[in-house]
């Protein structure tokens, strides 16, 4: 039961595809306050309450605790106390005696203090007066998830290729690099699929050029690539460089497609290319306009494309610039006064992503005049838009591999994403496990954080943890940052744990696949917190670090330094599967209830439920060369059983033809559990 | 077995006490490699090798998979990747099949390389040639430890009143404000000991100053509070202010005691003040004249101080302030060279506690002229010690609470330390507990966090489970930056809550204060990794999050948000113990083995070993009112079982007296396990 209630005259997002009429009644559940002239929702949470979402978000998957501030933010320090990410997903689900779900569709900034001033006080903050409430009742929270799911409209399906492992780093500088990362992989025998392009194969950082030096064959490199099975992924920033004669400035510039301060020129910021200007995607001419440049690298064989800066990132302006300088110029160093060093730092340390620069441009939204910070968080969305909606011209009857750094509700349908800049931290494996079902929740299928961590420098234990969970994410991409330690995974010696690893990974992608597909033609979850699964199991709706993927795995990831297991709680009896390749598997069979698992660094973990079977194919070097047409199965059954796995081409977008749907069926069971090899029960050895 | 070897011409660091024969053999264990003129050690560790130590350090107990980087800096943002945190201990055991440790006795930066460049490879760096080397044998690492604490001679003393909970706040501004704080606490029934006073009592931050303004009746005041059971503590900054007239600066200025520049004039850098002269702590005059300053403050009735910003900590040098005017002015709106802009951000947000700077300031260690750098880690140590050995002098039979933000071992001698500038982050929770059995081991025992955290905003519900840790740790301070959320624990609402358990710290002082005497007097440990106490029990060595509390306690401290409760793994039977408050409580006796305990927020649990006891007086408002003329026992035992409780005036140097230590004992046991009050068992009532 969905209710909508609208606020002024709000802006059209494109949240929501489903028709929804706005009721006349007074709000319900919420409680109106208005501060400063800003309008406060608060509603009195109960001590037992869990509230769920946020999508992209810090902190736990119970969002308790905390304040989260919806508006897109370049930001790759996550420390507990930072409020603001790369998305905005205004959607949460509070779950207890009473069930209901608020999706707030306000493209400006939202702040949600849910039980951090007040502990049982969940407080929401509009930043502008425009804006529409949907209200969700459920029979619990996974209901209602699942009824704000088809509100929102089915996820973007990525091509198959991307189920593959996937390598990045700012930056392979030219084409020699990318075959030696290739080779590498190649000769380690670590099965990849796709190799990142970041800012550096372009021409002086102008989207949509390529260096003549680093790659000047392209097409062939990419061809060249592809033969080895693998896929070039170029990255593609929001700025526009400004330089004389360079097409997509001069285009812009003639006719007007750039976002452009209250005086009417156009907005400058300082980011990789130097000065750049903004391509108004609130625009539909600006977004057609940039959308058709991808063109030209489809045409040179890409298949796929990150959108990134798009929060926008802007390391400066000039007026940014202008103060710092006055500060530190008038900064007396015989000074007294502590705080005018402070006042001086904060100057200096703050010249980036300043609120004054968000609120000094415009767009034309088709004819309204918006100013950026009221539209802010659409912002990266609708430049995957502008891509995703490009895509459908160019190769309408192909998928494509497209995900972006921001978000905001809407883009789900246009695009996956990454959880952008994180950190060799333990806490960001940790905060990836966590994060993985609410991004599902808010409509996000396609996501995966950059494993290892994109800044500071992983060990190779912690990067060996990170892929034992990496492996079930459905973007696996191992990225990381000029500066740091070489990541690729040759690089941390004794490739063997690294080729077991992924060759986990590539003997699952039938079923991860499946699993998605299936989760995003029916609206569903693929990462699910084990409440939704077993909600009348009380201990296990308290357990954050364990999940359930698609309906036969649960997952319990170490993500602890120096551990030699974890502990894990079954809210079911359950055959443990640690496999140490993707051929060398143990397995055994655990009661319901606690318990120590030993898992070393160099093996992974999962659980399958009971009555429920997982499909394995043999192991390879890329998806091109995935053999499907024979698989292990490991069951863990007293009955007679049956598995639909999704199997399509992978690229066409033939989604919902009901052949995609294969059977496979355990029949005549005899036993409590075993290995289904071809149709033939196998009796598992036990350890 | 301790073997020392000497490099170069190392500079007496006073960290050792103990006589040991240089030996002229080769260095044994470790592999001696040079690289660009500077010598590494290297070890090879065996795959499940341990490493333990490093004292005030990041990560877990075990210290492999990182890089320590001993340079006391002033880093209050300690994310998972910073490598130098306020203090700098260099010893390290190795424990595994072989045992052995390493204490590195250098002023100058040491880096330890725990694996993480090479997963089994320890690298020390060392940052100058004139070092001396402990080796020490042993049977295990406890045992290693031990010998190491009788080398670097017996800790630190406190009083008994720093036992009491202590508030603090940058900064408490006025009597009134003081006043009222204690007003707070008393009114709500939250036992108080000590209140903080933060730089702003001073005088424009002049050390050893009173501003009038603030606190016109410094000394009458100081009485007033006595007479309300709390203790005013001052804090010491490092540097001496730059002003004409200021006793301490002329003083300085006149006799030569500031560190100097290779010019001879005297080093200035901007702290707090402004514009400040550095102390030359490393020269014994400036040592003697600086530690008699304090005599002003105690005569006006304060019994302890913090010594703080002496890393030294540096705001800004005037050549650091020049050279980022340089770089603004130069810096070009209209680069297309993004590294311009990182340069620039590099050098804008780099001007605190730059190495330029400490490089180019030199000190007068009694007649050995010596670059700042080469003796950096000395620098808070020694002016702890100039306290120190002030109050031997001013106050001869009278313990001083003294602690300090850097330090270097050799200074647990003369003060305790807090573990500096923290945040209101649940890891930082979960570090103050991983540290406090490393810091023991290099000899820190009157030592504790930021409870709630300095930077940040705390939760109510962080606060309560940082407290419940915190009630167990020597200093127990609750201490607030200016700027967060008020975090004096009447702010946080529901007062109940936090005055029942401080009250459960003053009914555990008698306990803790015991086992800290104990643990002093004899150079032993009182937080104690499981794998001291359980060394037989391999899984209990893997265990980082439980500790063992003197003789009779197990700590099992709950530190992740919306938690319910945690696993615990008992290595032994054990009685857990919830409180509720001081005085209601609920048992339950658990058998060795996995557990998962439930524990609200407002509840603190702890564990009673089988054949302890644990004594408990009542609760009170502050030390001086504290009534050990009775105990309540609380004994988990099958047999007669005996404890020595040391007790003495709490204030006095008469530490050694053998009448301190009273014997409790519990004969005629018949029952599997009761309460003894009063030498009368109680059937205690299990839940």
């Amino acid at each position: 039961m969905i209710k909508k209630f609208v606020y002024g005259n709000p802006i059209e997002t494109g949240a929501v595809v489903k028709p929804v009429e706005a009721s006349a009644d007074p709000i319900q559940y919420l409680t109106e306050l208005e501060m400063n002239g800003k309008l406060i929702f608060n509603y009195e949470m109960e001590n037992d309450d869990v509230v769920y979402g946020l999508g992209e978000a810090n902190g736990g998957l119970n969002k308790r605790g905390a304040v989260y501030r919806s508006f897109c933010s370049d930001e790759p320090n996550q420390t507990e106390d930072k409020q603001s990410l790369y998305g905005a997903h205004n959607f949460i689900v509070i779950s207890g005696m009473i069930n209901v779900g608020f999706f707030i569709d306000c493209a400006s900034e939202v702040r949600f203090d849910i039980g951090f001033t007040s502990q049982n006080m969940l407080n929401i903050h509009l930043g502008c007066p425009d804006f529409t409430v949907y209200i969700i009742e459920g029979r619990n929270a996974y209901d209602i998830v699942k009824q704000f799911r088809e509100l929102i409209g089915r996820s973007y399906i990525a091509p198959m290729w991307a189920f593959g492992f996937q390598q990045s780093r700012w930056s392979y500088m030219n084409e020699d690099e990318v075959r030696t990362v290739v080779k590498k992989h190649r000769d380690a025998g670590i099965p990849l699929d796709a190799v990142y392009l970041d800012i550096d194969y372009m021409d002086g950082y102008k989207d949509f050029t390529i260096s003549e030096e680093r790659f000047p064959n392209f097409s062939e490199f990419v061809s060249e690539m592809k033969q080895e099975g693998v896929r070039l992924v170029p990255i593609i920033d929001a700025g526009v460089k400004i330089e004389d004669g360079y097409e997509l400035f001069e285009e812009g510039r003639q006719y007007q497609l750039f976002c452009k301060k209250g005086d009417g020129t156009d907005f400058v910021a300082g980011v990789w290319p130097g000065k750049t200007h903004f391509p108004d995607f609130m625009n539909s001419g600006a977004r057609m306009w940039f959308g058709s440049k991808y063109k030209s690298l489809i045409d040179s064989g890409i298949e796929g494309f990150w959108n990134d800066m798009n929060e926008p990132a802007m390391f400066y302006t000039e007026d940014g610039v202008n103060e710092a300088k006055e500060y530190l110029q008038n900064f007396d160093f015989n000074t007294n006064d502590p705080g005018k060093f402070f006042e001086l730092k904060d100057k200096l340390t703050s010249l980036s992503n300043r609120m004054k620069d968000y609120e000094s441009f415009f767009h034309n939204m088709d004819g309204r005049i918006v100013r950026h910070d009221q539209v802010h968080n659409l912002y990266g969305a609708y430049m995957t838009r502008a891509a995703s909606e490009a895509f459908d011209n160019i190769v309408p009857d192909k998928r494509m591999l497209l995900f972006s750094r921001a978000s905001y509700i809407g883009s789900h349908r246009w695009g996956g994403i990454w959880t952008g800049d994180n950190q060799s931290w333990w806490s960001h494996l940790k905060l990836n496990i966590k994060m993985m079902p609410s991004l599902n929740m808010c409509g996000y299928l396609y996501s995966g954080a950059d494993l290892g961590g994109f800044g500071c420098n992983c060990t190779r234990e912690l990067m060996l943890r990170w892929l034992a969970f990496g492996i079930f994410t459905p973007l696996m991409r191992d990225h990381s940052a000029v500066g740091t330690r070489r990541q690729e995974l040759y690089e941390f010696g004794d490739t063997e744990d690294f080729k077991n690893i992924i060759s986990v990974r590539y003997s699952l992608i039938p079923y991860l696949y499946s699993e998605y597909m299936k989760a995003c033609l029916s609206n569903d979850m693929l990462f699910k917190p084990l409440a939704f699964e077993y909600p009348n199991d009380n201990f296990a709706c308290t357990i954050e670090d364990q999940l359930v993927l698609g309906e036969s795995v649960m997952l319990a990831p170490v993500y602890e330094p120096n551990a030699v297991g974890r502990y894990v709680y079954l809210p079911e009896d359950m055959l443990l599967v640690i496999f140490k390749s993707s051929s060398v598997r143990k397995y055994q069979i655990m009661k319901k209830g606690m318990h120590y698992i030993p898992v070393a660094a160099n093996e992974v973990p999962l659980f399958i439920r009971r009555n429920k079977l997982l499909p394995l194919c043999r192991t390879s070097q890329c998806t091109d060369e995935m053999d499907t047409s024979m698989f292990e199965i490991i069951a863990f059954t007293d009955d007679n059983i049956e598995y639909n796995l999704y199997e399509d081409d992978g690229i066409s977008k033939d989604y919902d033809n009901p052949d995609n749907m294969v059977q496979f069926a355990i029949t005549d069971v005899d036993g409590v559990m075993g290995a289904v090899s071809n149709k033939t029960i196998v009796k598992l050895s036990l350890f």
